[in-house]
């Protein structure tokens, strides 16, 4: 947002944006700019010209505060403000349904728990009652996974789908599994509840758009250093090409090394929750990447405003084929929502 | 840590490791390297030798995974140890006292208010009642300011200290600042009940001797970038010179841009509080920057396992000297807490 | 890499790696962990034991060091290495033909020039006259456009794949795009000499496997905050997938604010020039971001080891269609190379 | 920068400001907030008013246009500008003498050359002969030395200052030092040419304004974190309490791991070099962190723009008390210069 303010007043307004909440950084024209005639008027001098104009530059991370406090600041003369690059996300629609479960600021929060991968029928319908024992609300399970090494285990493929829709439907659990090919985003969409965009394919317009145009609700997860607009730009693609909903979910940045896998963005998603009102998950288990923090990270998302949990459950982790070292217990699971 | 296991059994030993929470690089003798003794002998053959030795780096990130559990899993034959770079804060007791006010992890969480600079005798003394009022359990204030620019308001100086201890003193709470000068440690060490390594400085070791040869209980940033282990190392050094104390306070740090001003590590808290049961505190103030989400990630902060919350509070913003447009109403603390 | 040494020379032995370049971190058994029969031994009695041994784990990111200079140090019992996670790439040629032009460490520089987008046959065409006078080997241009906002624009798409093939042979130009789509992989191989991954989908390796298998060789651009590791395996999954040869092009990373758009890595460069001796270009065009500090950056590039130049090119960057503030007029290329 | 221009001519201005190299966005006024009188006049109707105007906001890292182009662009109205916050450093003497080597952008590079740290008279004798035979200029050596650890050697401290001085002066070298202390700088600036603040103390404001103090000219490492503008600010800082001059030296920032200890900014050096004409210098030795890619990255620097290189040189590395790994040997000075 850009403040046009009276020159001659610059210093009172700077004081009354600052006292209510913005950031902001002054831009004047220097005395050689201003055109002759302006030169020679002072401010008493009829209407104002541009010579007797600054432009305060307010930071997009200020505070939010309501325009019309901003109007009453005496000495603004206009307010110039950018068009949004994401209309559909601002106006998505706040609350998200899947398979029955609403998502949304303020309700609830839902608990998303699973497998890593589906390995087997027997173990993704195992883990599936005990998630639902533990509380859960909605079974994920990676059918196809991406992987840093091109030589880890790559999940079960396509028909892993049918083993996590019968835990699924047998449970009373919407299901949702992430998509990393455009090519399998009908097969998933014709079975799942929600389909998953993962952290590697954030930045993939591609595959937005194949996963948006099955018109389901979209898991979004933040890609390992995106930016709040640039994560927010690609809920918009997915809106774009007909996504019903768009659920963020922040899975931890990359930051120093403060003894987990990833930093968990608590502010991002503070932000998202409490300014944006959109629904905001976190996935403690890829930030902690460490079994004994992942509870702790999963109670901070929930206190930041998140309406949601999405966590990697395992119930033998000597076995499971990845991610096992941040696995949690189902039993575990009672812990995050106490 | 490093888990010496026979070669023979690596396969099972790396599971079984990795089912205990711990994230492993297998390190083995290649077939070249065997001493010819060695390559003409079997497992059977007597002794070990060294071509009959993997080594597992375990990265430090790893869950915390009591040592008999590694010992007692089958085919490993030694656990080699690195030696703690910072014995004095592994040792360092975990309840430390400012003015009769107790942090320790588990310990009831306490509320640290003030303003970011002491401005006047008035102002002061009108925060401490107003924060007093709201909760607050200890008063802090800034007396040298440390800007980015060095044309920026640098704090009142020496004659705010007498201020600061003399609301402190008249409102019942205990009083902290931060010291940015060795000259300044024995006048603030004089009157106050805690000294404040700040972000800028944690990386100063002659700073943190001076302040850790005062005696006092120290409030210790990480720096913007910092490692949890130069954290660590910083609280050392603290301990080192003299001090009885550290409490460790995350303000957030350099990650993409997520909204807010820096990033609040959530992660590096909960793995202090947790794991290393070290008194830890968030700043929510300086990691939000924006005074909308400040109540959020303090609680956050309180979720992830601090045991203290420093806020920025002040009560007429627009009037305020530095950071106003992160600062909080005092009456908002009482969310904090709730 | 990890060394095992004898415990009673540990310290010589940590000097002496020291000395050859290694940073080291060793790890000790502690002497409660001795067995029995070791605590009752000195170094005399008979074949070593567990708890006369001691490991140094080598940074990876040391200096690379001669194999058999290590086993030298009197001291180092055993050297024990983790099984390299992309042996494609350590096994690749080291000379790679895109069209008959070669791209190898020490070779001649190639320098790849033409527009971000490709817009019309008349563009396409008058670039490539352009940038072949101003020297340029192999002529780039987007057909599809990988964009941070889905309402950018996106490329003309398929059809400018026959715009761009024909400027190429006409001026006799190897050409390269980038393709974002699997389903685009095939169109694309049949016109081009070689393929393009793009920063954003460096990490898909759906997209990775699809261009592989087109049996191409591959211009393969860093993710925004890749590690080296995770970029040679992605290099890996297109050699896996049948690629004919990679050349890993850095882009500029995530890093603070330096004035630039993008952190250059030319630590990155280097190691992958002069230590593994691979192919590897710079893109000072998307690292800087403005065009007045382009030439310097390619300059950096080549300074530290590159075999190629990748430039984007507009002879009238106020009608370009995307990037047009980080253009270079095709003449400026001349001074890349002087 | 912020342009304001006419409403109706939006397009063709933005058009018009890419084409010069600028990176944009537009802030426009809302048609809701056009007073009553505004909406209803076309452009053609009297004076402009505030409805008809809309504000460019320029990237601070767009390429450096003169501003009469800006200006001269057709509707265009008016040019505002934030002040410099940092005007000492705008208006600083672009050529720095110390101890009569010049250091300037466009100036022949010069080479500053020694051991991490001092150890003894007849190391700091030998090594200066060695760097001066070399073709180094100027000598450098470290008498108190921050360090990640405090158990870490700080040093030989007070005593080595006479070792180096008196070493410069037997082999004509100017000399320069770190002081990492407030109480330590008018030991050393006694008789050193220069003194160095380090890359942990960049942003601790007492001590910049200490060593400032001196009077000396003064090299300034960028902190581990830190933007440009805060670099900016702190040579600022030093200019502000006295400095005669300030070297920019980028010794490697925090970014993803690229096989380096740290990522060497370029793009940084590229544009106080081409764009503010600042001079700047390089640390590969800190940035690489290995000896086997110090020259490449010097020579990228030198390639960059900079005015001079500083480079870790031991002549018997696995006795050295800090750094070995990535101390070069004085004979290998060479290749930097060719």
């Amino acid at each position: 947002m850009i403040v046009v303010a009276e020159r001659s007043r610059s210093a009172a307004v700077e004081r009354a944006l600052r006292g209510l909440g913005l950031w902001t950084r002054c831009y004047a024209p220097s005395p050689r700019h201003l055109a002759p005639e302006d030169a020679a008027l002072g401010p008493e001098a009829g209407a104002p010209r541009e010579g007797e104009r600054v432009s305060f530059h307010i930071s997009p991370s200020s505070t939010h505060v309501a325009r019309h406090l901003i109007e009453g600041v005496p000495g603004v003369v206009a307010i110039h403000e950018a068009e949004s690059p994401h209309p559909l996300v601002d106006q998505m629609q706040r609350v998200v349904d899947v398979g029955g479960v609403s998502f949304g600021f303020g309700l609830p929060p839902v608990l998303i728990a699973g497998p890593c991968s589906v390995e087997s029928p027997e173990q993704i319908d195992r883990l599936a009652a005990a998630v639902k024992e533990a509380g859960a609300h909605v079974l994920r399970g990676g059918v196809w996974k991406p992987r840093t090494s091109p030589r880890g285990f790559q999940g079960v493929g396509e028909s892993a789908l049918a083993w996590l829709a019968s835990a699924g439907k047998k449970h009373g659990l919407p299901v949702i599994t992430e998509v990393v090919a455009e090519a399998d985003v009908e097969a998933a969409a014709a079975v799942v509840d929600a389909l998953q965009i993962g952290a590697r394919t954030m930045h993939s317009g591609a595959l937005l758009r194949a996963v948006g145009a099955a018109g389901k609700p979209v898991l979004l997860k933040r890609a390992f250093a995106a930016t709040l607009e640039e994560w927010l730009l690609a809920g918009e693609a997915l809106l774009m090409a007909g996504a019903s909903g768009v659920l963020f979910c922040e899975r931890g940045v990359r930051g120093p090394d403060g003894g987990t896998r990833n930093t968990l963005d608590v502010g991002a998603v503070a932000v998202l929750a409490h300014v944006h009102t959109l629904p905001v998950l976190v996935d403690p288990s890829h930030a902690a990447g460490r079994r004994d923090v992942v509870v702790p990270l999963g109670r901070a998302g929930l206190a930041a405003g998140v309406c949601g949990v999405v966590v990697e459950t395992h119930d033998r982790p000597e076995a499971a084929l990845s991610d096992a070292p941040q696995a949690l217990a189902p039993a575990a699971l009672r812990q995050l929502l106490l």
